[in-house]
Parts: C-alpha cells; sequence; structure tokens
C-alpha cells in the first residue's frame, strides 16, 4: 500500500454494472497489486453509473461516486478513462463514446454493436483528440483476439479467418447433439437458464456474431468496418435430424462467422455451416468460442476460449485498461483512420462450395425425379443422396450432398423445389465449408 | 513511397541469416508498405551479419551494410534496433545483447537459451537503459504467446500453463502413430528432413521445450527466469509399443511442458504424458505447437499455431520490431524486474498423480508376483494391467496403469523392478496428465 501511493494513478469510471460491470470492479479490486505491479500505476475506480442503483450485485459500490447519468463523466476532471457497459449501437452508450473521445477521455467498451455500426468514425475521433478507443471485450470474451491481430500478428498480411462467435448458440447446437433434443426444447432450457441476449434475435439470427466478425475483419483486414455488408443467418431452422445426418456424414454443425478479403472484395457472412469433424473448430463445445487466422507468413493460429460471461469478458476490459495504463498510443483499429481502406462486398449469392441439402416431402412416385429435375436444370450435381425409410406420417427425410456449386444456381433449384406440391417443410441448404 | 519518405524510420540491423533472418527481410520487404501503415514508421534494415556472406540465401542481401561481427552494429549512430538471430545461450549472442541493450539500442531475439538463461539479467539492462528488449519468437513460432499473456491476459493471475512447445518431437510422436514406425526409424527421417536442431539434444531431451517453458513461467507468473530448476525429460525411450497401448487406453503421448504456481513454490517440468484425446492438446499435430493458459478469470484459453520455420517465426520477430516502433515501453516481462518474484522450486519427486508403466520381462513363474510387490511396498496401487500374449522372443510386454501416487514411491518401485534378474529392458514410467 505504501507503496502504491508512490504511484500515479489512473481514474476509471464506469457505466453499465451488469455481470460485466461487476467483473470489472472484482478484477481491479482483487488483483489491484499485481495490475498496479505491471503498470505501474494505482488503477481507481473514482465512479459509477446503472439504471438502478439499488440492485444487490454482490459487491460493494457504495465507496465509489455515483452517477444517475452516465455522461456525468465526461465533465469530471478527475476521470481519465470511461469504461462502457451498457450496450446497444445508439443511444446513450453512442453518445458516451463520442462525447468521452470528444473531450480527451480514453474510452473502453464491450459494445460490439456500438463497434460494428461506428467503430471507424469513432476510431477517428479518439485519433483526431489523440486518446484511445480499445474494444477487445467486444469479440469473443476470453480469447484476447483483437490485441493478438492487431499487435502479435500485425507482421501478416491476414487475408482470412473464421470462427464460432456466438457462444448461446454454440451451446444450443452442442446440446441438440448431446442430449438428443430438437431447437425447440433446446430453445426453452436457455431461455430459462438466461443465456439469451435480452433480444433473442441478436443470437438465434447471427446478428452478434455478425457485429463480432465486422470487427474482426476490420482489425485483421484494416478495412473500415462495414456491418451493413454482413450477410447473416442464424440457427432458427436447424433440426436435430440435420445434426445427426452431418454426424453421419462426417462433419458437425457450427455457427460460423466467416471473412476473407480477395482482388474481389470483402466477404463477411455468418451462418451454420458443416465443418469437417477433423477441422479442430468442429469440437469447440458449448459456451467455447474460437478464432482462426490466417496470415502470409503464419500460415494459421487458432486461439479458443470462454466466448462470455463475468470472468472472460471483463479479463478482456481489464486488458484495456491496463493498455491505457502502459500509455499505449495505438490507433483502436492498429491503423489509422485515413489508411483504413473500403473495399466492394461480395454477395453470398456468389459463393461457390457444396451444400447439404434437407427435404421433407410427402412420399409418392415422381417426388426424386421433380427435385433432380429442379438441380439439373441449375446444373448443381449430387454427390449424396439419403434416404431412410419413412416417418410415421408417410413424410420422408431426403438428404443430398451437393458436390460444388454456386449458391445463386442452388437457390434458384431449391425455389423450384419449395414449389412442389408434395414440399412439407421449405428446403433448408446448409453450406459445407472444408475449412 | 512519397507517402513513405514523410514517415520517420526505425533503423534494423540483422544478426544471423538463417531460415529465420531470411524470413524477417522477406517481410520486411514484402508487407513494408502495410507495416509502414499499421506503425507510422519506414522500418528500414540498414545492416546484415551471418558467418557467411556468400552462401546463397535466395534472397538479395547486396543492398545492406555488410559486418563480419555483429558486434559492430552496437556502436552505429544509424542502428534503433539490433534483432538477434545468432542463437545459443552465450557466445556472441549474449554479447551482443549485452551490449546492445547497454548502449540503449533496442534487442529483439528469437534466442529461447539465451532468454531462459539470462532473461532477469538482461530485462534490468533494458530498463535501466530504458530501451525495450522483445522475444516473442523465443516461444512458439506462430502463437504471440507472450504478448497474450503479457497484455491480452494482463488482468489474470495466471496460476498454469502447459503446451506442445518443441515441433519437432511433436512431428517424430505423430509420425510414429500415423506410421506405425518406431522411434529409431522416425528419428533417422527427422535427421534426413533437416528437422533437429544442430544439438539434437535439444530437442530430444526436451531442453528446448524447457528454455521456452522457463520463458512461459516468468511472463505469466511475474517470477524471475529459472531455467535450471526445469526438470526435463526427453522422448528418447518412447516406443511405438507405448504409443499403441496409450492409445487403447483412451491417451495419446505428448511431450508437455506443465508450469504451475502454488504456495509450495514453482511447478516446472517437460516430460512425455499421457494426455485423454479428449483434450484439445492430444489432438495438436506434426509441427504444430500449442499453449493453454489457466488465469483466475479467463477460465482457460487455447492458443495453437506453426511451432517454428521461416514464416511463423519471422512473424513474431517482426511483431516485436512493430511493437518497437509503436513505441512500446513495457518492461521485457511486463512487470520491472524489481517486481519480480523469486519462488522456490517444487520438485519432480512431489508429484502426485497416476503414472502409466511399461515392462518388458521375461516370462516366468514368479515375475509379476515380484514386480507388485515392489509397488506394494511403496504403497503404489494399480488400475489397470495389460499383457497380451508373448513377443517371438518369448519376452513379454507387461504394462500397467497406476492410481495417484507420488513420483518418489513409483520410481523407489520401479528402482526395485529394474534389478531383478527377468528384467530386459528398464521400466519406463510415462506420467498420465488428465489436464
Amino acid at each position: 500500500m505504501a507503496k502504491d501511493q508512490k504511484l500515479p494513478s489512473l481514474k476509471v469510471a464506469i457505466a453499465g454494472l451488469g455481470t460485466v460491470g461487476v467483473g470489472v470492479i472484482k478484477i481491479l479490486e482483487n488483483n489491484k497489486d499485481m495490475i498496479a505491479a505491471r503498470t505501474g500505476r494505482v488503477i481507481e475506480i473514482v465512479a459509477v453509473s446503472a439504471s438502478n442503483r439499488k440492485r444487490d450485485r454482490g459487491i460493494d459500490i457504495s465507496k465509489y461516486d455515483w452517477s444517475d447519468n452516465a455522461l456525468d463523466f465526461t465533465n469530471r476532471d478527475d476521470v481519465d478513462v470511461i469504461v462502457e457497459l451498457i450496450g446497444g449501437s445508439d443511444g446513450i452508450a453512442k453518445e458516451l463514446a463520442k462525447q468521452s473521445l470528444t473531450k480527451g477521455k480514453s474510452f473502453v467498451t464491450a459494445n460490439k454493436a456500438l463497434i460494428a455500426h461506428y467503430g471507424t468514425e469513432l476510431a477517428q475521433i479518439a485519433e483526431d483528440k489523440k486518446t484511445a478507443m480499445r474494444f477487445e471485450a467486444s469479440v469473443a470474451g476470453g480469447i484476447p483476439i483483437i490485441k493478438s491481430i492487431g499487435q502479435g500478428l500485425a507482421a501478416n498480411k491476414i487475408n482470412r479467418l473464421y470462427g464460432i462467435l456466438n457462444g448461446t448458440t454454440n451451446y444450443m447446437l452442442t446440446q441438440m447433439e448431446a442430449t438428443g433434443k430438437d431447437y425447440e426444447d433446446i430453445l426453452e432450457e436457455v431461455k430459462l437458464l438466461g443465456y439469451l441476449e435480452s433480444d433473442p434475435a441478436l443470437d438465434l439470427d447471427g446478428i452478434d456474431a455478425g457485429h463480432k466478425l465486422a470487427i474482426l475483419s476490420s482489425v485483421a483486414f484494416g478495412v473500415k468496418t462495414d456491418f451493413a455488408n454482413v450477410y447473416m443467418e442464424g440457427i432458427r431452422r436447424i433440426k436435430l435430424v440435420d445434426i445427426e445426418y452431418a454426424n453421419e456424414l462426417g462433419y458437425r454443425i457450427k455457427l460460423l462467422g466467416i471473412a476473407s478479403i480477395t482482388e474481389d472484395g470483402l466477404t463477411q457472412r455468418v451462418h451454420p455451416c458443416l465443418v469437417p469433424l477433423s477441422n479442430p473448430i468442429a469440437r469447440v463445445d458449448n459456451g467455447f468460442n474460437a478464432v482462426v487466422v490466417y496470415g502470409d507468413f503464419i500460415e494459421r493460429t487458432f486461439f479458443e476460449g470462454r466466448g462470455a460471461g463475468e470472468g472472460p469478458t471483463a479479463s478482456s476490459v481489464v486488458a484495456d485498461i491496463i493498455d491505457v495504463a502502459r500509455d499505449h498510443t495505438t490507433p483502436a483499429f492498429f491503423i489509422p483512420v485515413n489508411e483504413m481502406k473500403t473495399t466492394n462486398p461480395v454477395s453470398i449469392s456468389d459463393r461457390f462450395g457444396p451444400y447439404y441439402i434437407r427435404l421433407h416431402v410427402e412420399e409418392k412416385p415422381g417426388v426424386i425425379a421433380d427435385i433432380t429435375a429442379a438441380l439439373r436444370d441449375e446444373n448443381v450435381s449430387l454427390r449424396i443422396m439419403l434416404q431412410k425409410g419413412s416417418e410415421q406420417d408417410g413424410s420422408v427425410y431426403i438428404i443430398m450432398v451437393t458436390h460444388e456449386a454456386y449458391e445463386k444456381k442452388v437457390m434458384n433449384a431449391l425455389d423450384r423445389i419449395n414449389g412442389l406440391a408434395s414440399v412439407i417443410d421449405k428446403a433448408l441448404a446448409i453450406r459445407i465449408e472444408n475449412l
């Protein structure tokens, strides 16, 4: 303690005291001496703000100044760093970011929606004001992926990356396989467990993963954040039958974010994939996230860790505060905004690769002939077709695996197939990624 | 180019032009513009040095100043960063490190032996002279593990880590399993492939992995580098029969480096282990390295990438140069030397855990009785014993798996067993790590 008092302090205000905010306070309190040794500064929490002052959070917040309005932090001379853990791409979070940076405060956030939408714009303010913006916790909580790409792998031209970026949906897919329960049952379970975002579409429709993918592409490829052009498709249509057939075919179904940059432009897509069981990402289960990065000199590096939760996410927030304490002035995306490229988005309909297709049809003469004719007319050829007897109601599942084909051709064929009278449930295509 | 000329330069001299040195030059040339954008500086190679000027390296080094003696670099006012890729813990490498730092140059190295032996001492010089020492490339080439621990995971008290830290031995173990060839044959193959260090003991006896483990413990736990107390045991005694039995028992054999810090002190050990097939590290094959880090808030994070080779190692060297270019002044071990702890080494004989034991004995009455008596007298109890018929010469292999036991008890029992007349080959114990 005597030693601490000689060290200069770094004064932090925290906006948002949910799980992550509480985690940040715990780390800064529990590991205070260690962090002081690592940074040469005492990280001091001076003020906190949240929507409800009274809620029992299991920690004592009475020793910190309280603000009902987090924007007050931006006017305090005794605040060096503002930590935003409120969430949401607009509203208070965005206003807090803008005002903090404009007033020369360092800004640390876990808010993926904010950075996915306004990352470049905010980075420009930080640069103009010569202050720091950091968002390690916005992607893959316990994996220091943003710093790893921007610092550890900084010598590489990175041209491709993919990952499991949403823990909740990965948990759901893992549990469907582990328990043999179908989508709806597992959905009920995660609702009860409190694993879903308050707007479940963020998880289930791949939007949360899309936010994270837009941030990763920006950091890895040095392109302006372009969330508007991320193709997103979630897991709502995945059934147990798909998981079982995928296994039989040597694959596992994972919701991946995939990004690449080529002469054609920037590909950013989030959707369920069949990945080979031999790929390490196929075995990343439950609440874990993983990211695989390809660079021109490293070949590939694989990172896996907890995707969310109090500890892992707060760990990344505090790593950012430590970075600020160490006076690292690196730009937010590790490159000045004026060096960030704008590139053409590549449309999902240009994807070229194999597809898994699940059809649920009435079993009657001519059905297969109609289906295969639709595929033939689009020049989509089949590698595998499986039909294993009928369901109790006389309907059948037909599973097909195509050779490599263009997405638009496959979708054209499925549109025609979906128009057939014998189709019970709209055909589902899942992209096979032999990563 | 016009743009480049406005940027300040950072002048680099490279000592050692083997595979990695050539890789560093390639990266700095190929990715020059990108690195300038990322750092705001032009990284300029001004001088190189190696033992043989004439050797064809596939790149043009004539445009750089040549020195026969790398120590000359330390006297040049136009050199900001000295990159040491000579190797060896002493001799010229150590002298170059000391002189570079003493004269206020930044020092970047891939030399694990140097840092394992003298890391703390050199870090102290760097600190005194307010210059930077960096050694990302000394551990696990394509994995930015040192920066990840020191920056990305900096909020955590790390208390445990383990990893596959030597690519050559991991390749050998993988190939033994894949091809069904025995140790000696695979050893011949890696000799021909040029995968072995010039002193093969560094790979085969676990010394190279030991160097890397000492560096990782130091960075992760904030302890002074203590290579002298790393327990090291290599893979020379592993036979195909061990790999096959391990598989049958649900394990794979990997040469791991394991470090932990507890109230008892610092454990640092490198030895072959049986790891459960379900652990992701069991599936890290061939030339890949992996590291798993446990922190008090992240739970665990897993990193995997190429362990060596021109590109991956050079990528880490250049990441360090980029770090220097960004003016990061963080201490070499991410904590000032006077904050680094000295801890008690925990002896390998205090290890407590299960063991795989392979015996090769003559098949005659009473052998098993003698063996099991030796174990009983040391209070080591067996969970599994396998004996599957005899070899052609009438000898038998007996494989045993113990319950958890103290290392010293197991070794006492094996000493006694090795004294039995019927023992053909000294008993081999491999530690089972249910990580």
